[in-house]
């Protein structure tokens, strides 16, 4: 199930999809960053066959997203932990979670992110870093820089 | 090019990989988000065939992200603009976009967001909305409820 490659592509938003690849690449993300490292949590998690999961993390660890640790010799058993590349698809993980209950299962996680000091729960959402305002909301236009594709240019106001 | 369905899942990441539906999705709302509505905008974006853009196209308004409006009567002529359910998608969008500029373009977006007011761009940044404080750093832990899967029960503390 490999998907067509956008590496021609120079949109950084195209990159992201090609390095993660495939939806179960995320979803293996997820449970990654909720704390899974090894074959089988991977696998009872996922519900996936051991060669499908095989597959899917060596090209995570190909990529740079995981990596493969050794914690046992005898007999030999690998573990598998985020690497700072993958853990920075956090705030991708979040997007992608809080559309998903706002509009389709209406529920909260079942897994849910936490402030390691109050305990309280985290509500995700997108700002601007300069002022701190909802990028949800109104108040936000596109503007094309001269490197954007004609049709973009077209369309929207110039940088 | 269809991906395994994900519905069966609870988790609301994994119902948003299945809305979506495919990579190329997520690239047209992207450039919907851009202000692009025809379909030969949409075309010349992506450089993809007009069977695969109409097909993807249709899912896009099957799924409520796109509405399909009639611009013209003579000959017809249907324009494509983002519904609120679609518009929501953009801390996706700029998730994305922001991890591909980190870790693999290494580049300014060619298309970017700006505020309104001041015209400045816009650097997004997902953070907790009651504290402010960025979920790309320390200082957040995962933690899972009664209806986790009993892997991650095992893993993570309990809510």
């Amino acid at each position: 199930m490999r998907h067509k490659s956008f590496e021609e592509m120079t949109c950084a938003i195209a990159q992201t999809l090609n390095q993660v690849g495939e939806w179960w690449s995320l979803l293996l993300i997820r449970d990654a960053l909720h704390g899974l490292t090894r074959f089988d949590e991977f696998q009872q998690s996922m519900g996936i066959s051991p060669n499908s999961l095989t597959r899917r993390l060596s090209e995570l660890c190909d990529r740079g997203l995981l990596e493969r640790r050794r914690y046992q010799e005898r007999p030999p058993r690998d573990e598998y932990v985020l690497t700072d590349r993958g853990r920075d698809l956090r705030p991708v993980i979040e997007a992608l979670g809080a559309w998903g209950r706002r509009h389709v299962t209406g529920k909260k996680a079942a897994v849910r992110l936490r402030d390691d000091e109050t305990g309280a729960e985290v509500d995700p959402v997108l700002v601007d870093r300069h002022t701190g305002r909802r990028l949800d909301g109104e108040g936000f236009h596109y503007a094309a820089t001269r490197v954007a594709h004609p049709v973009k240019r077209s369309r929207l106001p110039k940088v």
